[in-house]
């Protein structure tokens, strides 16, 4: 059977060492409507895989689905992120498929191009809720972090900072919404709450804190990873 | 007389905040040969502007010119970095036109579109002596880090980890190699010593540490700055 790839393993003792502490965002690539690379940083939230895949790794981070991230994302249909852990100095860039999760009630229609995937296609096929974990995800985030998808569309323009003030500062857990308000907010909240997932069929990790410094490319083929040492 | 724009006293204001020590790294977008967005993480250099002229501001980072990013910058010639600052919780995004200073002495022939450009363009009629900032920048730089130009071409691949114990571990400052090895070294790290220039026209400076967070939007427009207050 297939199993896990090194470069995850690497992931997540990086990730747990004391020196990484809070180092749980990345960058997320995309190409915008004129051509242009962007990056923008986003904060990691989970990585999970399909039931008994644990070589099909998918990264899941989370966006507002008004942002012209979503839009660039599916445009080209691939991603790369690229993860800087400055405690232990190591490199994660992690490349590959990209899918939106959004609502069910969502206004946006998506169309995006049909990109091979293999760990996504098999979440399908194992009939995965991808609207169970939306929720998940979204409740799982502070009463603070769940009203910033209350705001005004990101991007657009306002008179003045204060503004901000006007808007929703806390919005309660799933089912602890009471008034009238909270409901609305909570509502308002989860129809811009979206996922974003990235399938991993590239990685290159860079390890600046070893010397001499040590960089590995993994490469998904079929169901099995590659690896090759390369130079830094 | 145009002066300096307010997003260059922000950065540079919390660039010297002790919680911000050691930030001086940001993630440079491109776009591969594949129409896929991709991203790295490269070290901040300096900021210069032509005589002046405040409001023209140019990052400087710095790259092997055998790297794959090289060619992906050049061929689209605009990119944006992305400038995380843990400590205080601020994200300026940068985006501009690019240009590569590399060695006279170079084997690569680089082709790159004209991008309209102002700051890049006043430091030609001024006359700037890239060749010799170039020198500057490499000459600031570890021993140790100057050897990392020695390397074989990056990304290449190796046998094995310790392939990497017989390269150059350092490479002397200019004008103090002795031994015939460390001038050799020098020269070929000289040789792939490269700076990226990026002029900035569009700003994206968001504020994580305010609350109720802040946004701002700058983009310049011939000789000025507009600025826009915008949702986080």
């Amino acid at each position: 059977m297939a199993s896990t790839p090194r470069w995850r393993t690497a992931l997540t003792k990086a990730l747990s060492l004391p020196d990484n502490k809070g180092q749980n965002v990345y960058q997320l690539a995309t190409i915008d409507p004129n051509d242009s690379p962007r990056a923008r940083t986003v904060v990691h939230r989970d990585i999970i895989q399909p039931s008994d895949c644990p070589h099909l790794p998918v990264i899941i981070t989370t966006t507002d689905i008004r942002t012209p991230k979503v839009w660039q994302l599916l445009a080209y249909g691939r991603t790369e992120i690229c993860w800087w852990m400055a405690g232990s100095q190591d490199q994660f860039r992690i490349y590959g498929p990209v899918r939106v999760i959004r609502s069910p009630n969502a206004r946006a229609e998506i169309r995006a191009p049909h990109i091979p995937s293999l760990a996504l296609d098999r979440f399908d096929e194992q009939g995965f809720d991808w609207e169970k974990k939306r929720l998940e995800v979204f409740d799982s985030m502070s009463a603070h972090m769940k009203a910033s998808w209350c705001r005004p569309p990101p991007g657009s323009v306002m008179e003045s900072y204060d503004d901000a003030k006007k808007w929703p500062q806390t919005v309660p857990k799933l089912g602890e919404a009471e008034s009238d308000e909270d409901k609305r907010n909570q509502e308002q909240a989860l129809r811009n709450f979206s996922l974003i997932l990235i399938e991993a069929v590239e990685v290159d990790w860079l390890q600046l804190g070893v010397h001499p410094n040590q960089r590995t490319r993994f490469v998904r083929e079929e169901e099995d990873w590659a690896e090759q040492i390369i130079v830094p």
